[in-house]
């Protein structure tokens, strides 16, 4: 089933790893993963994974090596440290990483990864959420040079819908941060809106459907305000942490360009006070019960 | 041709009301039109429209009486003042307020028409633009008793791709404004997004169609952050003026309700802001050089 597929690796089987893996897997592509906690790998191994002893046996193991974590430490780590990526590159492979890390360290990373072991580097965050990963269906944005990006296209049909050259390495992180700053802010946005329906006396759940097909129609307003309106809040599909996250990575972007960014400081500042309040964990739509006041 | 057709009438033919008109003459209905500047009718004079000398003449004539205009100050002088449409008022006609005014200002007079004279009183505050206008495709959100909406719902299919009942009066106008929350702060959010792509090294305009189908996809982002990438500002289809004049009338209807809406006032003072420097007559995602600040 696997004769003529690339063979890949996976680092970071998490809430978006997974999925993806599972859908390159019934592709027919050999899949070697590793995860820095073991028990992570389970799903994976059991769907016909292989289990790497380090990140750099991924490498040995595979030519695309897919990698998809919370920071650009963790990247750093799995890269450059101990039995790291790095010791088994070469020039016919390549990096392709989903996290949503810092421009400027992703291109740090890449040139000394190109530098030191003549492998390549793309990244690829993706949107689209757990549900997107599962049906194949994410929405991909890549920085890297044109022949690597045509490389992977092909093996990019298993797990996405669009997957969009936006220019050089960091250029796909750049136009994350960009998804993030209009997912951030349409959260706080839809909250207050919400909240002056309730306030005004109309069915907060019978919105969604009133404004569909129109000039504030939007994919947040359909998938995700239905879940506000009935505070569901307690199923994670990416917590209020990880929105802080991507909004300070923003805000530090936006600080060393002089790019002035008045809304999205404010939202960034409501998720401070959010996760000051404890609700750091919870799915990120929480934020608002922390705009409603009372909760 | 208007055999058997409800005699409707038409007060207010701006930006909306003439292509409204439009869409109702070619579904077959007589249509009586009156606005305060009479060559503003021409237009719909030369499409069939009958003129009538007063708004209490367009009461007289109509059975249905659509009204759309900038203010509630407006309404109380086409309803209330000397030959409005109170003087013709009758049980078995209806008012349909296509307005964005302050739902309080509705129920008052929407009371006041109904013990005067019996006619019935509906708020339906639109969204889809001029474009949305001109090829009957609307989002209609209505406030009223079930009876007149049912009434008007046949007649609404010429106009809209959707007319849904909100609750009892005023209910369409605070939906409404939940749609002007959204639109008003997505120009704000689009704008920051747009100048972080640019300042970030990447093309404005390739961000909208690499972000499709995601978690940030929406109808601005489709339609309207192309037009903010071009700076294409000259064309108002809606401008500056226009939605301060909502986002005021959302804070004063949030501060009596007791909603706290933090970023939205935030887009509030922005608006204040960039009318203040002279922009107001612009299209409103001229924002964008606002928050830009090198224009």
């Amino acid at each position: 089933m696997t004769d003529g597929k690339t063979p890949l690796g996976y680092i970071g089987l998490g809430l978006m790893g997974w999925p993806m893996t599972e859908r390159l897997l019934a592709d027919g592509h050999p899949v070697t993963v590793w995860n820095r906690s073991r028990e992570k790998l389970a799903p994976a191994l059991a769907a016909g994974a292989e289990e790497a002893a380090t990140p750099a046996d991924v490498a040995r193991a595979a030519d695309i090596v897919f990698t998809c974590v919370t920071d650009d430490r963790s990247m750093d780590a799995i890269v450059f440290g101990e039995n790291g990526v790095a010791q088994a590159g070469a020039p016919n492979k390549i990096l392709i990483d989903c996290s949503t890390i810092k421009p400027d360290a992703c291109r740090r990373m890449a040139k000394r990864l190109r530098d030191e072991t003549g492998m390549g580097w793309i990244d690829a965050p993706v949107t689209g959420g757990t549900a997107g990963a599962r049906a194949g269906k994410l929405v991909v944005m890549a920085g890297g040079t044109e022949a690597d990006i045509e490389r992977l296209r092909p093996i990019m049909t298993a797990v996405s819908q669009s997957f969009t050259r936006m220019g050089p390495q960091g250029a796909g992180l750049v136009t994350k941060l960009c998804n993030q700053v209009i997912v951030a802010c349409g959260k706080v946005v839809l909250s207050e809106m919400l909240l002056l329906a309730r306030d005004g006396g109309i069915d907060p759940a019978s919105v969604p459907a009133a404004l569909k097909g129109g000039s504030a129609d939007s994919w947040q307003l359909q998938n995700e305000a239905p879940r506000i309106a009935a505070r569901d809040f307690d199923t994670p599909r990416g917590t209020a942490n990880t929105i802080l996250k991507d909004l300070n990575i923003i805000h530090a972007f936006a600080q060393e360009a002089g790019t002035a960014m008045p809304v999205t400081a404010l939202v960034n500042e409501l998720y401070r006070l959010h996760i000051a309040r404890g609700q750091g964990g919870r799915d990120s739509p929480s934020i608002y019960d922390t705009i409603d006041g009372k909760r």
